[in-house]
C-alpha cells in the first residue's frame, strides 16, 4: 500500500449562493485546489454530495463535474454517506491512489441546499435517519438530536448553558475566517436567549446548512520525494471509519458514539498516536451535543464529560483540543456533503500554518471527524506535517 | 497493489417486489453472497444505488443495510454515477482491497423503484441526465436513446427490424434465468409490432424496471493462495471507467460511445487480451442501440456495423461473441444502481459453468460493461477463471 500525502486544497465560502448552481460552485473549489497543487487535472474525480437528487434533481455528479471543469474522461463517481459524505469520498480517493488504481485522486464535497423551501430540506435532511422507522413517524434530524441532548443533560447533570462555549469558540473563530458563514461573535447571553428550535437545542447550539465545496488533491508520497522538491507535504496517516445502528433507539447506549470510538482508535493505530498527540481536531458540531459526544468517543473526555473541556476553555485554538479553529459547522457552515472535504481543508490549513488569527501553534498532527446520520457513520481521519 | 478474486456471488429476482422493503431485498441478495462465499461478514461494504433518496427518501444506505445484515459496525457507503453504480460500487471495492485498506470487502448493487408511480420513476431517471440543460427540457432518458437511435438509423441506413436480434436474443436467453424478470420468448413479429414509446424507440428496444439486488465478495487472491485450497476461483484482471459529456448535445459525435472505448481498452490493456479473447459479454443493453454501440465502443464491430453482429447470429451462447446470455437489461430487466453488479455476477456464473442451459461453452474470460447516464459514466470489468 502507498503512502498518501495531499498537495493541494481549495474551497468556496459557504453562503446562500443563489446566482451560482451545483457545477459553478464545484468548480470553483476545484480550480481554487488544482491551482493550489500546481496541477491541471487528476485520473479521478470523488464527489462527496448528498441531496442532489432530492434538491436540484441531478444525479450523476462524478460525469457532469468532471465534464465542467475539462476533466472529460477521467473516472468521476458520487459517493454518499448523508452528512459523512465528504469524508467518505475522501476516503475513497484514498483508497484509489494507495491502491496504484490511479496516481492523482480529487475529493470533493459540494452541496447546494439554499434554493428549496425550509420544510422541503428538511425533510431531505430527515433521509439520513431511518426512513421506516424514524422519518416516517415525523421525527426531524434536529428532533433525534434534541432527544439525545434531552437525555443527555438528565443523565450526566448537566446544564443547557454548559453547551455554550461549544458556540461560542465556534463563532469566535469563524470571525477570522473568509470562508465561513457566520461571521459574528456570540456571547453567552446571545446562546441562552435564543429562539428555541427542538428542546433543549436552540438556534445557537445549530449549525446553518449553506450552499459549498471543498476539495484536495491526493497523489502518492513517493511521487514527491527523491527529486529535490523541498515543499512541505501532509501525509493521511491515519483513515477509517466503521458504522452504527441507523436508527438512535436501536443503540444499547444512545449517549456513545460507538462509530467514532471505533474510527478514532483505528485512526491513532495506524498513525502511531495517542489523542494527547492531537494538536487539532476538526469535529462535526452539527449541534452542540454532537460536540460534547465527539470529544468523549475520541478519548478527549471521560464519558459525560465533554462540556467540561468547554467551561475550562480546552477548546479555544491556544487551549490543550482545539476544536473548530475555522467555525466548525456551528459557525462556518454545514452543507452537509461538502463539510467532511471542509474539515480537511481547514486541518491542512493548520497544519500549514496558514490559519491565520486562530492558528494553532506548531499544529503538526491534526484531526478530522465527519458524521452522518446521528452517529449512523463516521469517519475519523488523522493528518501530519511531513518535511 | 494485490490482485483481487471474487469468491462468492448471489442475487435476488428482478421483480416488482411490493411485499419488500430495500433493506429486505438487499439483505437477501447478501445473505446468499455471503453464503456463497463462506463467510460471515467483511471488512466492507459498497452499496451501489441511484434513486433511494428520490423513490423511498432513504439516503445513507450505507449504514441502513450493514445494520440490516448484521455487519454493524463494518465500513460502508453508497456509491452512485446514475445507472453505472453497481459496477462503480463494484470498482471501489475492489480499490478498497487492492489497497490493503480492507481484505474483504462486498460490493452490492440494490434497487427499489415499482412502487411510486411511473411518470415519478421517469422523472427520477431524467436526474441521470442533464439537470440544467437536458431534463429541464422537457426530455426524458427513452427520449434521448430514441434521438440517438433515429440519427444512427439516418447515418448508417439500417431499418429499425435489423435490431430485432438484440431482444430476440436476450428474451431467448432469460427464458432459462431464474432470476430474470421477462422469461418470455419473442419472434421477430412480436418485436416490429411492439408499442412505440418514443420512435424509433418500441417497447421491445426498451428495457423494464425493477426491484432487485446483486453482489460479490471481494478479497485478495493472496490470500487465497499456498493454503491447499483447490477451489476455482476468479480474478479481477482489468478495471477502468471514464466519463464523457453528461449531455449528449456536447458529444463531437453522439454515435460514439468514448468512454465505452477508453474504459475497454484500459481493461483489455491489464487483462493482457484483445476483444477476440472474449468469450462473454454483458453489456449495457437498456435499450437496443445502446447494444450495438457498446459492440462498437469495445471493437467487436465497424463503427456503425453493430447490428450485423445480430443478424449473423454471432450474439447468441453459442455465437462468436456471447451478448445478455442470462437475459439482459433488455429481458433479465433493469433495477438501475443494481444492474451493474447483476452483470458481474452473471459472468462469473459463466466462468464457473454455471449458466445452464445459455452456458457459454469453456468460457474463461467475460467482461462487464456499466454505463451511467446517455455514455456519460462508462465502467469495464474483465474477469479471467484462475484454477
Amino acid at each position: 500500500m502507498r503512502e498518501v500525502a495531499i498537495i493541494g486544497i481549495g474551497q468556496t465560502p459557504v453562503a446562500e449562493s443563489w446566482e451560482k448552481s451545483l457545477r459553478e460552485i464545484a468548480g470553483e473549489a476545484l480550480f481554487a485546489t488544482l491551482a493550489d497543487a500546481g496541477r491541471h487535472t487528476a485520473d479521478g474525480l470523488f464527489v462527496g454530495n448528498m441531496l442532489s437528487g432530492l434538491l436540484i434533481r441531478q444525479e450523476n455528479l462524478g460525469a457532469l463535474i468532471a465534464d465542467w471543469v475539462g476533466m472529460r474522461e477521467a473516472e468521476a463517481f458520487k459517493v454518499e454517506a448523508a452528512c459523512g459524505s465528504g469524508a467518505a469520498a475522501f476516503r475513497v480517493a484514498l483508497m484509489a491512489v494507495a491502491s496504484g488504481e490511479m496516481d492523482c485522486a480529487i475529493a470533493l464535497g459540494v452541496e447546494k441546499m439554499t434554493e428549496t423551501r425550509g420544510s422541503e430540506t428538511t425533510a431531505a435532511l430527515a433521509t439520513a435517519a431511518d426512513a421506516d422507522y424514524e422519518a416516517a413517524m415525523g421525527v426531524s434530524f434536529v428532533a433525534l438530536n434534541a432527544l439525545i441532548m434531552q437525555r443527555y443533560l438528565h443523565e450526566y447533570g448537566w446544564k443547557h448553558t454548559d453547551f455554550a462555549p461549544f458556540s461560542i469558540n465556534a463563532h469566535a473563530n469563524a470571525v477570522h475566517n473568509p470562508f465561513a458563514r457566520l461571521r459574528e461573535p456570540i456571547s453567552e447571553q446571545d446562546y441562552t436567549q435564543a429562539r428555541m428550535v427542538a428542546d433543549p437545542i436552540n438556534l445557537l447550539d445549530a449549525s446553518p446548512i449553506g450552499d459549498g465545496a471543498a476539495a484536495a488533491v491526493l497523489v502518492p508520497v513517493e511521487s514527491l520525494t527523491g527529486n529535490g522538491r523541498a515543499r512541505q507535504w501532509i501525509t493521511i496517516a491515519g483513515s477509517a471509519s466503521a458504522t452504527d445502528s441507523l436508527a438512535v433507539h436501536d443503540r444499547s447506549d444512545p449517549l456513545w458514539l460507538a462509530a467514532a470510538e471505533k474510527s478514532a482508535r483505528k485512526a491513532y493505530s495506524q498513525a502511531g498516536v495517542e489523542p494527547n498527540d492531537i494538536d487539532v481536531f476538526e469535529l462535526h458540531d452539527a449541534f452542540s451535543i454532537m460536540a460534547a459526544l465527539s470529544l468523549e468517543a475520541c478519548g478527549f473526555a471521560e464519558r459525560g464529560q465533554g462540556p467540561r473541556l468547554g467551561l475550562e476553555s480546552k477548546i479555544t485554538p491556544n487551549g490543550s483540543i482545539p476544536i473548530a479553529t475555522r467555525g466548525g459547522l456551528k459557525a462556518r457552515g454545514h452543507p452537509v456533503g461538502a463539510t467532511g472535504m471542509y474539515q480537511i481543508v481547514e486541518v491542512v490549513q493548520q497544519l500549514r500554518g496558514a490559519a491565520g488569527l486562530t492558528q494553532v501553534e506548531d499544529a503538526r498532527i491534526g484531526m478530522a471527524q465527519n458524521i452522518g446520520g446521528s452517529g449512523a457513520t463516521i469517519l475519523t481521519h488523522i493528518l501530519k506535517l511531513a518535511l
